[in-house]
C-alpha cells in the first residue's frame, strides 16, 4: 500500500482512527474523537455526527466540532434536509458538494448557508453503516488544502473512516442502553417499594438526584458519582423489610416500632449485599443516618468516619424528609428547610457537604424543588 | 508502508483485525475473533488467550483455539508459569522461544510440553496492555510458514495486534460486567419483594432458570432469551402492591381478596412501564396467568394470543409454585409436578412449552430442582 500524492497514508490513518475511538465506551467520547480525527484526516474547518432516530428515518445532530455556537442551530437543518436524506439514508451513498452557493441542489431557499448563519462552501458527507444499516452520517466541510476542493480520494476516505467509526459508535450506544435500562429499572423497583410508604413516594429519586447535585459540587469523578447515583438510589431498599403497619402508621411511633424501623439500614445492607461489586454502594446505605457528631445509628460512627457516600445521602436525605409531608407534620417550605440544614453544620452533618449544598441550592434552584 | 519480504502488509493485517475484533460486546465472540485472526496473521497451528485475574497476577485461560481437548488442560499451566509471569506480566515485554525442548528456561520438569500432553515446539507471547495496565497475553505457538521459526517481525506484528485487541476486549469486559451488575441488582431487589411473602422465597429467580432452559429448548436466540430472563425475574414483581395480610394469608383466600390477589399481573406492568424498552418484557409479567384455552386472567386470551414469553413463563411458575410448599398445601414432588403440567398441556399450557419443558426436565435434571 503505497502513500497518496498528498502525503497521507489511508491504512495508517484508518488504524489510527480505528484504534482511537475504541478507547471508550462513553457515546460523547466516541462521538468527539471520531470528529476529531476526521477533521485532521482530511482537513477541513469543522465536522459533524448525526445518529439515526428511532424511526429510523431522520438524522438527529449529535455532535460538531469546529461550528460557533450560533452556527449549530443553523447545521441541525441538514440532517432532515431532503437531498441528505434521500442519498444518504435511503441509497446509504455519500453526497460530495464543491461550491454549495452555485450547486443546483441548494437552489432551496430554507437552507440556511451564508456567511453569517452557516459558513459552509463545500462538504463531504458519508452514511454510518453497521450490518447494512444506516445508523447515522458523518459530515465534513469546507476542505482547508488541495485548493480548498474535496476530491475522489477524499470520499474514499471518508466512506472508509465511516464503516470504521461506525462499529465504535454502536457500541457506546449499546453501552449506554444497557446503563439507561440498568437505572431505569432499578428506580421503577425502587419506586414500587416506596410506593409501600405512602409519605415517601418519588422520595429515593429525589434524594438520588439532591445526592448526586451535592456531589458535583464536590467535584466527585464520574465513576463516584455513579455509586453515589445508585448508593443514594438504594438508600432506603431495607424498608421492604419493615411491617406495613409500622411504615403507614400515621401518629408517632413507640420506642419499639422505632427501634424496629431503624433496621431498615442493616436490612438494605443485607439486600444489597448480593450485588456483585456491591462494595462500592453499600456504605452509602449501611451509614445514611450516623451523625457527623457520633450520635446516629446504627453504629454511631463519627466525622471522616462515615463515608463520604453517606455523609452526602443524610444531607440529602433530610432535605426531602423536611420537604414533604409526614406521618405527624406538614411540609416545612423549602427556605426552613435550607436554614435547618445549615443549623445543622458539624452536628448531624459534615460542614463540608453543608457547603455544597448551600452553593447548590443557591446556584440551581430547580434542582432543590421536590 | 510497504509490504514485508513475506508478501503480507501489517497495517492491512491489523487494520482488519481491529475492525473485526469490535464487531462484537461479548466477551466469547471477541475472543474468539482474536485467537482465529492470529492464527491467520501469523500462521501458527494454535493460539490462547489468557486474562489477568483480579488479582492482577495471575494469567487465566480465556480461550484457546487450535488445541485438542486434552491438550487445553495442560495450556493451562502455561498462564501461572514462572517464565511467562515474569516477562509478561511484571516486565510487560514479549518472549519468543523456538525450541522449547533445548531452551533451557523449559528445563523445569512440571511444564507439560510433549508430543502426547502439549504438542508445542516453539511459541511466541505478547501481554495484552491497556493504559500500561497488563490485562491479558495473547500466546500463538508452532510456526508453521518461514522454516518453522518465529522472527524478530512476528513479534513485532503480534505485539502491535496485541495493543489492538486490549481495547476491544477490555470493552467487551466493561458490558459483560455492567449486565452482570444490572442482573445481580434486579436480582437481589426481586429477592427482597419475594421476601415479603414467606412462601414464594427464592420464587422469582427459579422463574427465570426455568423459563431459561425452556427457551433454549425452543431455539430462542440470545436477545429473545434475555428478555425472557428479565421478564421471568420480574413475573410477580406487582405483588409489592398486595397487602401483607393477604400474600401471607395462612388459610385459603376469600373471593374478595383472590380479586386482590390478581391485581397482581397489572400492577407489575404499571411498575415494570416506567423502564426504558419494556416493551419487549412487559407482555411476559402481563400474560404470565393467562391459559391456553382462554381461562385465564387478566384478559382471557387463548393460544397464539399469548405471548411466547407469557406461555413459557406460565410452565415455569407453575412448575416452580407445585414443587414448593403453599400455605394451603405442602410441596408436590418433582415427578407428580412433572405429571401434572403435562396433564395441562393444551388446556393450562401451550403444547409446545410443555414438549420443550418435558424434553429439558429429561436431559437436564439438575436445572429442574428448585
Amino acid at each position: 500500500m503505497r502513500a497518496d500524492r498528498k502525503g497521507y497514508d489511508p491504512a495508517r490513518i484508518l488504524l489510527s482512527v480505528s484504534n482511537t475511538v475504541s478507547t471508550s465506551l462513553s457515546l460523547k467520547e466516541v462521538s468527539r474523537v471520531v470528529l476529531r480525527e476526521s477533521i485532521n484526516a482530511l482537513g477541513t474547518d469543522h465536522s459533524s455526527l448525526f445518529l439515526i432516530d428511532e424511526s429510523r428515518r431522520h438524522l438527529m445532530l449529535e455532535e460538531v466540532m469546529g461550528f460557533k455556537r450560533d452556527e449549530i442551530e443553523n447545521i441541525k437543518v441538514l440532517g432532515s434536509w431532503e437531498a441528505i436524506n434521500t442519498q444518504l439514508v435511503k441509497r446509504k451513498k455519500p453526497l460530495m458538494v464543491n461550491d454549495v452557493h452555485r450547486n443546483l441542489l441548494f437552489k432551496d431557499k430554507k437552507l440556511p448557508f451564508s456567511k453569517e448563519r452557516l459558513p459552509v462552501s463545500s462538504f463531504l458527507a458519508a452514511p454510518l453503516i453497521k450490518d447494512r444499516e444506516v445508523i447515522g452520517a458523518l459530515i465534513v466541510s469546507n476542505k482547508k488544502r488541495s485548493m480548498r476542493v474535496f476530491a475522489k480520494e477524499d470520499m474514499h476516505l471518508l466512506r472508509t473512516l465511516s464503516n470504521h467509526v461506525a462499529i465504535a459508535l454502536l457500541n457506546a450506544r449499546l453501552y449506554e442502553d444497557m446503563r439507561e435500562l440498568f437505572i431505569s429499572t432499578v428506580k421503577s423497583l425502587v419506586r414500587a417499594i416506596d410506593a409501600k410508604d405512602p409519605y415517601t413516594s418519588g422520595h429515593s429519586e429525589r434524594v438520588m438526584r439532591y445526592s448526586t447535585a451535592i456531589g458535583r459540587v464536590m467535584g466527585l469523578d464520574e465513576a463516584r458519582l455513579e455509586n453515589l447515583g445508585l448508593s443514594s438510589l438504594l438508600h432506603d431498599v431495607g424498608k421492604i423489610g419493615i411491617r406495613e403497619k409500622i411504615l403507614a402508621k400515621p401518629g408517632k411511633l413507640s420506642s419499639l416500632e422505632k427501634r424496629q424501623m431503624r433496621l431498615h439500614t442493616s436490612i438494605g445492607v443485607r439486600i444489597v449485599d448480593t450485588i456483585k461489586n456491591a462494595g462500592k454502594i453499600i456504605r452509602g446505605i449501611k451509614e445514611h443516618h450516623e451523625r457527623f457528631d457520633g450520635k446516629g445509628y446504627p453504629a454511631g460512627l463519627k466525622g471522616g468516619a462515615i463515608s463520604p457516600e453517606a455523609r452526602i445521602v443524610a444531607v440529602a436525605d433530610t432535605f426531602d424528609a423536611l420537604t414533604t409531608n409526614r406521618p405527624y407534620r406538614k411540609a416545612h417550605t423549602k427556605d426552613r428547610a435550607f436554614l435547618n440544614i445549615r443549623r445543622g453544620s458539624s452536628r448531624q452533618f459534615d460542614p463540608a457537604v453543608v457547603r455544597a449544598f448551600v452553593s447548590s441550592y443557591k446556584k440551581d434552584p430547580r434542582t432543590w424543588s421536590p
